[in-house]
């Protein structure tokens, strides 16, 4: 055999030109990207060899739900996070190059049902009573544009589907929060740091942890005392329930500190004796997309 | 004016036969229950007068995202929530009646990208290599193979849009996890309980908290020691970014507790002491769909 073309297959939650795909190009350029249809199949596929990695959207993302990848990496599978890629969300309003001077007059609006309610505001004002039209992606709607030259439509979606399908941008920005990030996992085998160019200083370790007791109000505090008094920063804690039955629950926290540090090392410990269940996603890297 | 036929109007999130409306439709039988494009939308439609209350998926549905309901109620409006709905997520294998016979030979299973990767494992193991075509919703999955019944394909849905599109249900709860449940939160400008029968006797407040600081660890502990002194039951917690920034947070608490009790008025003052700003969505009784 000769030297392979890639140095590694990376799923992503597709369809192509989803923002899932813009992040995973961006983390693995020169990759063999692959796109897959559900985040459990993205999931699967890392876990059962066909590919090295897998992007994964985690939290307001439009494609998936957050729950679904937490669940799913708690519940089925053991893998690691070896990355995280912070991802802006900008939505364009885009139309055919031969619609761009009927702009003022658009008859409809095609887009994911997330992104239209990402845009809600700016639709609210400048569209108002103009038809929404869901698709399932948000490049689904822009070839749809593409593929209807003659009626005086838009789509909205990322600069990629734009690009892609040969659609002219003539709003940019229209997304009513303008520090809304969309944060994707990028998932391993090995519990390896991706340690490419470009990342935060600070690494993060996501650490799934399940309560002894049902007694909650105590023992989160008690949870969170480890933590605190080591002055470990967390930046995010989320409850999720067990599906055991209504009442039980993990706790997903991210702490900003890798896991191997004696600190760290000992608050996991001292979790295990106080009866929690711990599971680490391993500790990585923050990549920014500007 | 005689009387109105209906007591009151009940925006969800469409389209119709969603698991939302589902949902809305236990809560509120009899009334005008009007379906709406995307979250924003519903609950806008409440915050304008248009309806009097909106039923929005809060965790793990399927039409929408936690986080844009939780966001679109701490920055955008002063609303309250006077129910929440715990439902069960049961998704069906449903066929055209002329293709019952065929139901071993699928040649294509359509739905919602979340209720395919709900029922992961099951076409992993039934109905492998089968193509997944994504629809925008699952009531559109249903749709499509009742207007095509030359076709041996199958749809991915709740028994409502079986129901409501004449399809047979060939086999019954085929979603991975049996103890999963979708919450989804009934919101209304005025803070009063809906106090229907059925309810859980627990009454539920849902605060929204904005630290003081930036030093997180110590902070959220902190915020914590208040509830967990006196013994109020914490049934979640999750951070949410402000988009302010990164790095700035705010935490969504809910406390089995009424909002009115001297513990929890005390609890409230005392976080707000601390430098907190807190916004209560109000005290409410969960209502469970067997």
């Amino acid at each position: 055999m000769g030297k392979q073309a890639f140095e590694s297959r990376v799923a992503y939650l597709g369809p192509e030109a989803s923002f899932t795909h813009l992040a995973a190009g961006e983390a693995f350029a020169g990759e063999w990207l692959m796109p897959y249809t559900t985040i459990p199949e993205c999931i699967e596929a890392v876990s059962n060899g066909e590919v090295e990695f897998a992007v994964v959207p985690l939290e307001n993302a439009l494609e998936g739900s957050v729950p679904l990848t937490l669940d799913y990496l708690f519940h089925d599978v053991e893998l690691h996070v070896c990355a995280e890629i912070l991802s802006p969300i900008e939505q364009h309003f885009m139309v055919h190059p031969e619609q761009v001077v009927n702009k003022e007059d658009i008859k409809m609006v095609l887009s994911h049902p997330h992104a239209l309610a990402q845009c809600h505001k700016y639709l609210y004002y400048r569209f108002r009573g103009v038809p929404l039209e869901q698709t399932t992606s948000t490049a689904a709607a822009a070839k749809y544009v593409s593929e209807h030259p003659e009626l005086t439509i838009a789509a909205i979606g990322n600069d990629f589907s734009a690009k892609k399908y040969g659609l002219t941008i003539v709003e940019a920005n229209i997304h009513d929060f303008h520090f809304n990030h969309t944060r994707f996992f990028v998932l391993q085998k090995a519990n390896l740091k991706l340690d490419k160019k470009g990342h935060d200083e600070t690494p993060k370790t996501t650490l799934m942890i399940t309560l002894p007791v049902d007694d909650r109000s105590g023992a989160l505090h008690q949870v969170l005392s480890v933590f605190a008094w080591r002055q470990l920063n967390l930046s995010k804690i989320e409850s999720r329930p067990l599906k055991t039955g209504l009442g039980h629950y993990f706790f997903i926290v991210d702490v900003q500190e890798d896991e191997q540090t004696p600190m760290m090392l000992g608050a996991i410990e001292e979790l295990r004796a106080l009866g929690c269940a711990v599971k680490s996603l391993g500790t990585y890297f923050t990549y920014k997309k500007e």
